[in-house]
């Protein structure tokens, strides 16, 4: 809202220091990071002792690990701060009349309203398994569909190309972008990025057997489809991961900042030009939010590393995850996430297996095997680390280790989804 | 060497597929990085193996701290892994001739070995306090003469502006850039970057009071000066850091990133221009030996973080410090350090204050008195966490937490860093 007030002033003719300044999203996306790592720093102890005192502290599950039931007492829906951290920056040097801002904003009061309604029933009602999976599936379509529809309908959100990319048959008609004066082609094709091929652009429509109309249509539903999907994927990816103390939020936080640096360039007309990236109109104002969060994960990791004062709960995890799904959906870069979320991908797959495999292994062999020797992965690593325990005591703790080395993963598979856009 | 490879091989007129590819910074440095984490992760493991081996574990300063002792048997001399993880990757991939590669690479060589020397003395010879402190002061002095001399006399070095900031009093000759057709203005004023002034220069011959001859010597003299202040508190404020598990390392790291993505903009006129920083012939390079130190440095923290399985020792910590304060000189951002390494500057600060107060209190009152429960400073929160883990038994090893806090103040410093090169 300062944004707004400021862009009022200096249409009005009133002039001074540094009112100009709040126009660069460099300047919004700076202070919207320090205000909201500032807020979870400040807020964050409070909201903690609060939690605390409220004696909300999710039941641990027993894994049997060492160090496990150490964890009793330690307070959850810490989501609840990187969610106002998030949003009190965003109303202030956002732009809110801009629709990814606004998309972004749903996302993440969507998704924290049901990971809250999750963690209340958990805590308050003991209920251990929470909300009903179903309702949490059926929250994520509806945030997926929104967040399709509006791709699909939304004129603020058309697609737009810059000069350099030039492709005629996507070209619908030529508009004079004010801010650069570079020509710009406005696109109603449904496009993403993909690695590998020429410009790097994949047309949904290339997957349409259908001409015409029904073209349109089946291009759209597909399209839908795939942004459920990829929602959904992440979301429940990111709850996943967050099992050890600091990884959902420094994993985010890197898969975060790669998003935004991508979304800051795609909004940029020269830059856009410059490092070879789609552009597309409105899109800068993504990185002013995603900036936002990587103060409010940083905060947060504050009192959240290991050893954790505060965990996310399912109002963090859930939260975090549908924003950066939505997010690589904004800027069209959704088919790089089974690289840039790579961590995510892995724990939701060794879930899946594990749980087949013991299915399959029960039907087959009457007894159930396993692959890993506990999902989530993460838990897999630390039960091996148990073991070399044992025989190395110097070795104790070791998830703080394991957490680092996901971040060290995590910020090798950044570089990696950033390199494919360099191949072709 | 590849690069001279591959240069001489197009030259000769030879194509096949990607040899084009290795001209570019932006490629030398991500497959510069990729093999330096490959090799730390690598050789890594069998260094450490080695080395524990040969018995070399440092003998821990016992400061009462809990989880102390565990530390005994850690091998030290880490450093080694660091210093082989960039070197080879910089032989592969940088160009041997830019004379900003052969510093880094004399830095890199000199303090591995100064700091080698040290840890030797330490573990081998079984002196607790290794090379004597002058020997490393000295070490250190002679590095700082070998830079400054270098970039006041050698012509490879010689300070260009791109078009964008032409400044007509330092402007000598004009020549033609050839790979971008840019005019650049060849310059030997000894300048470089600042905050809050026009243009963010600062030519060091303001200070000078003399005129003509006399001005050019007083400058050298006084920019030398500077240069060896700097790297000499560089190499030991990251000598004072290393000690707790991951921190020297995730800093230099944090550090060494910012200095890198400052190097890659100032080596291009194009984007020079375009973020407004200082342009600076040849220094693109720069950038690819921060991409292969940011690799190792990523590769060593696999083994390194809390708790560790190796430290780096002198071998590392000289080094890093001086790598970092030699990049920083070169790419004329040495005056953004005491933001940049503001924990270097502030752990070191806080060894001078104690050991000051300490002498003045005791020739006063008789008896030393402490400003800082401990020194350098990361123990003084350790020994404050002590305290509190009487109360909350669960906040058991706040080291790996007090690690995960500095390396969210040195992003924080970082950004702080980077954004005075926006503020006039």
């Amino acid at each position: 809202m300062l944004y707004h007030l400021f862009e009022y002033l200096r249409e009005q003719g009133t002039h001074f220091a540094g009112i100009g300044l709040m126009h660069y999203i460099s300047v919004r996306g700076i202070l919207g990071g320090i205000t909201a790592l500032l807020i979870a720093l400040l807020a964050g102890k409070k909201i903690i002792a609060f939690l605390q005192k409220k004696q909300i502290g999710e039941e641990i599950r027993d894994l049997g690990l060492e160090g496990q039931l150490a964890k009793k007492g330690t307070p959850t829906m810490g989501g609840v701060i990187i969610i106002l951290s998030v949003l009190i920056p965003v109303l202030l040097f956002g732009d809110l009349t801009n629709p990814n801002t606004q998309l972004l904003i749903f996302t993440t009061v969507w998704l924290g309203f049901l990971g809250g309604l999750d963690d209340y029933i958990k805590v308050f009602k003991h209920h251990k398994d929470g909300l009903n999976g179903k309702f949490k599936i059926l929250g994520q379509v509806i945030l997926g569909l929104v967040v399709g529809l509006s791709l699909c309908y939304n004129e603020g959100l058309a697609f737009r190309e810059g000069t350099a990319v030039k492709s005629s048959e996507a070209a619908v008609k030529t508009v004079q972008d004010p801010a650069t004066s570079t020509e710009v082609f406005e696109s109603n094709e449904i496009m993403t990025t993909i690695p590998f091929v020429k410009n790097h652009e994949f047309h949904y429509s290339w997957l349409s057997p259908f001409k015409g109309k029904a073209d349109d249509i089946f291009t759209k539903i597909l399209y839908i489809l795939v942004i459920i999907f990829i929602i959904t994927g992440c979301s429940n990816g990111a709850n996943l991961t967050d099992g050890m103390d600091g990884l959902a939020a420094g994993v985010s936080a890197i898969v975060g900042a790669a998003l935004g640096g991508l979304a800051y360039v795609s909004g940029h007309v020269v830059y856009a030009d410059y490092f070879d990236i789609m552009y597309i109109e409105n899109s800068g104002d993504i990185a002013v939010y995603m900036m936002a969060l990587l103060g409010a994960l940083m905060g947060f990791l504050w009192y959240n590393s290991y050893p954790a004062q505060i965990f996310m709960g399912d109002t963090g995890s859930l939260t975090l995850g549908g924003i950066i799904g939505v997010c690589a959906v904004l800027i069209r870069k959704e088919l790089l996430l089974p690289i840039l979320c790579g961590i995510f991908l892995v724990e939701s797959l060794s879930v899946i297996i594990q749980r087949y495999y013991f299915k399959y292994t029960k039907k087959k062999y009457g007894a159930g095997r396993r692959v890993f020797r506990m999902s989530p992965l993460h838990h897999h690593f630390q039960r091996n680390d148990i073991e070399a325990l044992i025989k190395k005591p110097q070795q104790a703790h070791p998830e703080a280790k394991i957490v680092m080395r996901f971040y060290i993963v995590s910020m090798v598979l950044a570089v990696l989804a950033i390199i494919t856009l360099k191949i072709r």
